[in-house]
This record gives structure tokens, sequence and C-alpha cells, in this order.
């Protein structure tokens, strides 16, 4: 129903140009990134649940709210522009403004969205002295100088795309994403930026997207910490003259294939958590309500002493246990069973089958399931988390000097 | 009013004996301890609320729940007896079965408490084989050895008592407790044993234990885990023939005692905690509500990036602000103000008058005040924290290899 494209990006879908380029934020690397489509476009948009909330999400969240069509994204890396108060918003009003003077387009198509330290000036000259620069790079295959150019602490980019076939013709699903720090539910300091050359309506463009964020971005953890500054936007342009119907079933497969992209996005994110080393993905199954599964899902991914477990392959399945019994959620602990891929571990009445030498074999895996099986209810979710390594603590003592 | 004691213990408080030793559930260090009341006792106790308990809390919260008196507390380390269902459950009772035996006191006058890895059944034979020895050891001076005997990854023994003048006379409260892993709000791997000689009845025991508890254990978090096994006892044999008449003056000194007497053991349980190097105290003042006060003093002390930043004596004060903006309290983060000890850092409207020099020479100190002014209501917290080092990962990583 949907194929992932090799090496796809943003720029995958029709209509979209992007750049990405150096302007003096960071010290040396790509700070600098635009995202435009050459035809007005509905616009969906998921923020940070923060209350703290940097000033291009004010700014990008209001134009979300409204009926506006959008037409470029502008994102800085290096500084969040975040407790900078009112001089921040004139700042990021400033860099909205000349995105729209160097292309020709309304204030209110600009979208601005900033990623990096928190409560520093944004040093905006020089961010404004970049913009003509990377009006007159944007190009049909720069997705990935864009993705580069967003990066933090990401050690790799993060583009995806894919086509989807529908009743009228193939449309295409394109983003790029960064993490890597502050990842927990509800949005962290993750960007995401995603288009589509199909056509939706915004109402419905917003339930999809919301949809298939509740599924994945809102699903990872790396660190329990929560951002300042995120947000996922995904952009419809309708550039391949294909219109999806509310509640058809092209819907139906457009959503699950950007539900699959922003799954791939959303695992990248989490691989390249800081100081990540395995990827684990964590499936509570059957229980009695799906707020008690994402309860339960939610702690173990968040629980330090399960995270250094993993790190060290031990097969410390006691605090698998005990992380779901602090969640607050609602189960029978003695009923429980617990799997590493597919191998038992636990049986329920806390009936111990663990075989040491092939639960490390698993453990020290790159990527690895945690199953834990209520046996009680219906109701199943899951995860995606990283282990915690002494890698993330250096690269947090340190992050600002 | 009160006074604390040098070297003092909870065989401070008259009646009372302990004693430690080893008996081989751990490879070479002492992993029992017996406290023991020649009078019987009133007893009061708050548990843990993980959802998971091991059996001893389930012993041992029927008998407080209960109006029989108590004698004893038998603990045993590097063995959590949790995850072990109803052989664990039996384990447990024979242990306390054979405590009242050789102690000649009835069996639900024992409260027995567990401390160490999860899921593996306990090594009940050598426990068994540890009592006649353990008893025939108890003296009035054995705190000492009690305290060392309940520690697990704990770098030093945890022992305070405190004296209070009383209207009657001068009444002792001493205490040991062992921290240092899983230390979250409401009782983490935390023991803690107190005793007084005061004589006071069971409810009014109970309303003051769990009032200090609020203010001091509940307070503390160094990786925001909670175990399956806490539990903080308090013990009054009236010995010192002194009776605090509920609500009465005394009443009220002999609680701020006890609170100050905490107060030290959970700062002691977070300055030692796994891979720790500086305590840190966390003080939300003029919030709308003590709740709000607390969301946010809790949701800094348990942010990995405000602990791996002042692991860094780094003075990153967007990660604190942000910490409080994620917690989900209600408050305007623009009027804040933010303080390193008495050092302003930031000042109401996103004002920074952080001088870095000043801020990294006090976040290199052992201890650190970290305080959040927001500025707007009456209500106040203080909360302690350590901060998050390499050594963390490297303790939890492999602790059951």
């Amino acid at each position: 129903m949907y194929k992932f494209i090799e090496r796809g990006s943003i720029t995958s879908a029709s209509g979209y140009k992007a750049a990405g380029i150096f302007c003096g934020v960071k010290r040396a690397k790509k700070d600098l990134a635009l995202i435009f489509s050459e035809l007005p476009c509905n616009a969906a948009g998921t923020f940070t649940l923060n209350k703290v909330q940097a000033a291009p999400i004010l700014i990008s969240k209001n134009i979300i709210k409204s009926n506006t069509k959008v037409r470029a994204i502008i994102v800085n890396s290096g500084n969040a522009n975040a407790c900078t108060g009112e001089n921040g918003y004139l700042d990021a009003l400033k860099i909205q403004e000349n995105v729209a003077k160097f292309l020709s387009i309304q204030l209110n198509e600009v979208l601005v969205s900033s990623t990096g330290v928190i409560g520093q000036r944004l040093p905006v000259e020089k961010i404004l002295n970049g913009i003509e620069e990377i009006v007159t790079n944007l190009s049909n295959d720069g997705g990935e100088l864009a993705a580069e150019a967003i990066m933090t602490t990401d050690q790799f980019k993060k583009t995806f795309a894919v086509k989807v076939e529908l009743s009228q013709g193939e449309v295409t699903i394109g983003g790029i994403c960064k993490g890597s720090g502050m990842i927990m539910p509800n949005m962290a300091t993750m960007l995401s930026f995603i288009a589509t050359d199909a056509y939706l309506e915004k109402d419905q463009l917003q339930k999809i997207l919301i949809n298939s964020v509740n599924k994945t971005f809102n699903k990872i953890s790396v660190d329990g910490d929560t951002s300042t500054n995120d947000m996922v936007i995904l952009l419809s342009n309708g550039a391949s003259n294909v219109i999806i119907k509310p509640q058809s079933a092209d819907e139906e497969k457009f959503s699950l294939a950007l539900t699959a992209l922003c799954e791939e996005m959303a695992k990248a994110i989490v691989i390249d958590g800081e100081g990540a080393t395995k990827l684990i993905s964590v499936v509570v199954t059957n229980a009695k309500s799906i707020d008690d599964a994402d309860l339960i899902a939610k702690s173990i991914a968040n629980s330090p002493l399960v995270k250094t477990a993993i790190n060290g392959s031990d097969a410390n399945w006691g605090r698998i246990i005990s992380a779901a019994g602090k969640s607050g959620a609602d189960f029978n602990p003695s009923k429980a069973q617990i799997f590493f891929d597919s191998l038992p571990i636990l049986c329920s009445n806390y009936t111990v089958v663990l075989n040491e030498e092939k639960a490390r074999e698993i453990l020290s895996n790159k990527e690895i399931t945690i199953t834990l099986d209520l046996m009680e209810g219906k109701y199943s979710t899951k995860w995606w988390t990283c282990d915690f390594s002494q890698e993330y603590i250096k690269i947090n003592a340190n992050y600002r000097t």
C-alpha cells in the first residue's frame, strides 16, 4: 500500500524546495534551514505542552490555529530563542518578515522554528544576513541539506519519504526531523517537518496528523524531559492533483502511510538519542484499558534503572515489573509475563524461566523488544526508548560549554 | 528545643537493642540486622506505593494496620524478596517465626524487611541460621552495626539521633536508614527505622510520622524510580516514662525534632545517592498553591538534564525553567526568578543577570540551593536531589553481575 523511498526526504514530495546553510549561529556547522512550497499549503501542527514556550512556538501555533495557507518554514539550530521574553518574540518576527520579503509572500505564510540552547538572545543579524542566501539556494533536492541544518546534538541527519498508491494516482509524503535530548512524550526538542503533494482539507490534515503523532512521536522517550520548542508540522500543497476525500478509503491508506513515516522518524530520533547504543521497543499487551497500557509502557520507557540495565545487557527483569508497578496503572503484577524478543523471562505467578545466557545474547543486540503481557484485558500499546549510557551524562554535563 | 547526639543511632533511645551480622546473603559484607525493644512498642509505618510489593512489605503493613504491639524488626540486605510470589511470602513468614521463637515473643510482634535484588528467592536457610547468632549479639550500642547490615550500594552507614527536652523530661529519637538507588518520592529502596523512648498513642504516632515523612523522605529524589520494598517505621516504647499527650505543646516539640531527624536521614540518603557528587536543595517559593510548588520542585529534582548540568557545574538555568514548565503546575514563567544560593541568575521578564564565573563557583560546591521564586502566590516547598554522574550509569548497568 505504501513504499519507502530510498534516501527520500521532504523534497521527495512534488512542489517543495528546501535548503540548508551555515549562517553563524553555531561555530561551524549548518544552522539555518528553509522549506518552501511553490503552491499555498494547508498546514497542520502539534506543539510542545511545556508551559514555557519559545517565541517561534507562539508565532507558528497562531498561524496553524488560523485559516491562512502556509508557504514556508524557516528553522535555525544552535539557539532555541526560548525564555527570551519580548525581545525574543521581536527577533522571531524579524526573521519571519525577512523570509516573507525575500520569497515575496505574506508574513503569516511563514512558520518559524528554533532549536538549541535556552535563554540566550538569538544572533538575529547573522540569521537575517543568511536569509537572502538561503532563498537563492532553494532546490528540489535540498531536503537533505535542510535536515542537516536542523541538527543539534544529533549524530546523523534524519530524512524519510513514502509513496502511496491511491484511487486517483500516486502521492508522496516526505519528512525531515531532529532529536535528540529532552525527548519525552508530548513533544521534546523534537522538530519534524512533513510535506505531501496530496491535497487534504485543513481540518482533515490536522486530525490525521494528531492520530499519527499520538501513535509515534508521542510514544518515544529518551530522557523524560520535554522541551520548550517542539513541533511537528504537516503541509499539503496538492501538487500531485490527487485530492483525498475525508473518511474515504484513500484517507485511510494515506493515514497508514503517514503513521509509518512518522514511526520511522520517531525511531530514528530514539536511535540517535544522546548516548544511546540500543533501540528498545516496549510492548505492553492485554491491559485492562489503553490508558493502563500507556502508563505502564511510559513508566518502563522512562525508568533510568531499566535503561541502565539494558545498557549493561543485564536481564534485570525485576526493574521492569517494578517500573510497571510504580506507574499508577491498574494491574495484577503476579499475573504478568515478560519476554525479551520472543524469549520468555517471567511467567505468571512470578515463575522465573530466565535463561541468563540467551537473555544476555538478546540484550546485546542493537534492537530489543521488551514485552510485558498483563494477561488481563485486551488493550495493547508500543513505545520506543533507548538505553542510558555514560555518554549521555558526558554530553549533558557540559552542553553549553 | 532539640539537639542532635554525636554518633547517635537507633539504640540511643532507651530500651532498644540492635545487632548486625553477616549470614551469607551477600558475598562478604554484613547482611542481617535486628532491632529489639525490651518493652512492647506502639508502631507507625509508611510503605511503598508501588503496585508491586515485596513479601515483607505485605507482612509488616498488616502488623502496622492492626493494633498489636511491636517488639522487633528483622532486616536482611542483598535480596529484596520481591516478585517471589507465594514461596517468597512463606520465606518471610519462616524468618518472622524464627525471630519470634528465639526472642520468645509473639509472631506478630516481629516486623520483617528486605532490600536488594528483585525476583530471586531468598537464601532462607542462611538467614534462619543467622537468627540464633544475631539474637545473642543484641546490644545497647548495636545501632551502628545494624545500620551497616542494611546497606546495599550505600557508601556509608546512616545513623542519627536527637534529644528533645519536654515538660516531663528528656526523650530521645534515634534512627538508621539506607538508600541509595531507586530513590523517589513516596518511598524508594529506602529503609528507615526510627525508635523513641517517649510514649505516644498508636494513632498519634502514625499521624506524626506521616507528617514528618511528607516533609522529608517524600521530598527526595535520586533517580525517579520507586522501589518495591520501601518502609519507614517508627517505634515508641515509653522507656523514658515521658508520655506525650496528643495536641500538646510537647507533641509539637517532638514532631519538630522527628522532622529534623528525618530531614538529616533523607539528606544522607541523597548525598549517598548512586554516583552522586553534590547535594542539591530545590526551593520553590511564592507558588499559587502547595501542589503547584511541589509539582515544580519535583519536576526540577527529577530532571536528568538539570542533574547532569549541575554535575558539570554548568549554569544552564534554561533547563530549570523548562523542567518547571513541563511539570503541569500553573504559573507564569515570565514572572519567575532563579537563584543559585543567594546569587541571582534570572530576574522577571527573562532578564538574565547570570555571572558565569560566580555561578560556576557556586555550582562547584558540594551543597547547592536552587531557588525558583514564582512571584505569584504564597506557598513554598523544599526538595532534595543529587547530581547525575557517569558513575550512576556504571553502578546500575551491572548491578546484578
